[in-house]
């Protein structure tokens, strides 16, 4: 790890300016100020979640994104992640490969990063920076609390549950759409409308506040990031059991209802964008009613989209008459 | 995390193709053979060690460096870490910027971190598998156990104190040299000799069966990545020190030996070189007698390379004769 001041002559400009910006975020005991080789983290009890998730630039975020944004979503595409298990947060570590150690962008990069730390309560516990050619990339790796064997998998799912979604769908794709130009950057004439799609885009909002609410009643959980319909996929693939969405209760956001309505993009399209690191979680029906009551007490929106059924096929999506509609395609992949 | 397969119509070949080689690997219970967007660690009481480092094509490792040694390279600097840390492995994620899933690649790469993970009981818990259009990164955090506070730190090297360092210093620079071309490669005739030194960059030897034993005796510690020189500057900043070091007591190889004592290459350069990954540490005097016998018990060679003095100045490394060696430079540094 070296997210630190380097002693002595070999510390470059570089060096001291990656642990002025770094060393400021590392404030739980176990960073050791970033002056050593590792972190020490004190389960007290708990099991330790990981997860890791890297974003590259031109992949996951474009070129001309804001260090800011940039350095929220690494951090809160894996918060998301230890959301839809049940955990709570507990520091990270970050990877970063980067051109130049340059003070203007890594000047707001951390001061972001460090206002995120605070807000999730999760602090940096250490990390390595590497030159690289190439793109941009970060990489975290996350660390989040359960008690003993309370994690929430992706393969409790059982035929009759209900399937819950947290948030609205397919604003992130938007964004990204907005971005990149073309019909929907044309059709988004709205500023106010466009700046929330771009900003649900690049700057993902964890559901940390569901954690407890997850664990407490989730058969089944994981984060839709790829895209609502693959990631209901693999859900549905790992618990051995398909599913029927019924597509018009797949939450929209006004904004992503009035670009359907014209007819700029189906609700098809949404639901296999990537990038909404909301919480897809499946729960018995004596569950529903506490799980929704909980999220509302959270602040935060729930909405019920379908039911699990037996067998092993694909999960379908109806549109309000019942009949099935055939996707072209259900996630985004990298390769 | 997305080392697995994903089920339904989204599963691209690529992506089974990963899931194939890496599934394998994720022997421990809470890897939950991949198949969800979390590891679980479950640590009994001990405190869990976290350490983080990249290898990036062009900077850590060469473009036709074999993906095998690059797949060991990656896991074991930071077993190398760990060992320095006092502690013993536990697990690892894995994070793998790749331009392309190639069958040819993945395969030898997959299978020799597997090898290592068994050989060094340190099970792959999860990880992320992201394109890039850069050069390829694979990015490990890797975690390890001690019993609780006590984690081997940087900082609690005294005046006084002896600096122990194992192995031998210096080859994997040779072995870089060589790969390099360059009068290191023009002077290194001897085939074996050769191997050796190239072995040595491609392939570290973390210094594992040492943790324990780092524990029980060192008052400081840490692995030798970046250089010695450097790296001894880091540890003694970090414990408010300094040191005097008798540069012939720095352990050279046969090979490295011979190609000082035809001056291709100069002490000084050795001990500025990176990638040793050997451990350094500093032993309060009644512990030296009983970390050199463990360690030989243990079949690792250490050798005494000097003391540790008071004061602030960049530690001083002397020839035979007691003059001062000024260094033009200490360590490896990314930017």
């Amino acid at each position: 790890m070296s997210l630190r001041v380097a002693s002595g002559k070999s510390a470059s400009g570089e060096d001291a300016l990656i642990a002025r910006y770094f060393r400021p975020l590392a404030t739980d005991p176990g960073a050791f100020g970033l002056d050593d080789d590792a972190a020490a983290l004190r389960p007290d009890g708990s099991d330790i979640v990981v997860t890791t998730d890297a974003i590259v630039e031109g992949v996951h975020f474009l070129p001309d994104d804001p260090p800011d944004t940039i350095a929220r979503k690494a951090l809160r595409v894996n918060l998301s992640d230890l959301a839809a298990k049940g955990a709570i947060p507990a520091g990270f570590v970050l990877t970063l490969a980067l051109r130049h150690a340059e003070e203007a962008w890594l000047k707001p990069f951390a001061a972001a990063l460090g206002e995120d730390a605070v807000q999730f309560a999760c602090p940096l516990l250490g990390g390595d920076t590497v030159s690289t050619p190439g793109p941009l990339m970060v990489s975290v790796t996350a660390f989040g609390q359960v008690p003993p064997g309370r994690m929430v998998h992706r393969s409790g799912a059982k035929p009759g549950d209900r399937v819950m979604v947290t948030g609205t769908i397919g604003d992130a794709a938007l964004g990204l759409a907005i971005l990149r130009g073309g019909k929907v950057h044309a059709a988004a004439s709205d500023g106010a409308a466009r700046d929330m799609l771009i900003g649900r885009y690049r700057v993902p909002q964890p559901r940390v506040a569901m954690a407890k609410i997850v664990r407490d009643h989730a058969s089944a959980s994981m984060d839709v990031s790829d895209g609502l319909a693959g990631d209901l996929a693999k859900l549905c693939g790992v618990s051995g059991v398909s599913a029927v969405i019924d597509l018009p209760s797949v939450p929209l956001s006004e904004a992503a209802r009035d670009l359907v309505r014209r007819g700029i993009v189906g609700r098809e399209t949404l639901i296999a964008g990537g990038d909404d690191y909301e919480i897809m979680c499946t729960l018995t029906e004596d569950h529903v009613e506490a799980f929704v009551q909980s999220a509302r007490e959270a602040g935060i929106a729930v909405s019920s989209i379908g039911r699990v059924i037996a067998g092993g096929a694909v999960p379908k999506f109806i549109d309000g008459n019942g009949a099935e509609i055939v996707l072209e395609r259900l996630s985004y992949s990298h390769f």
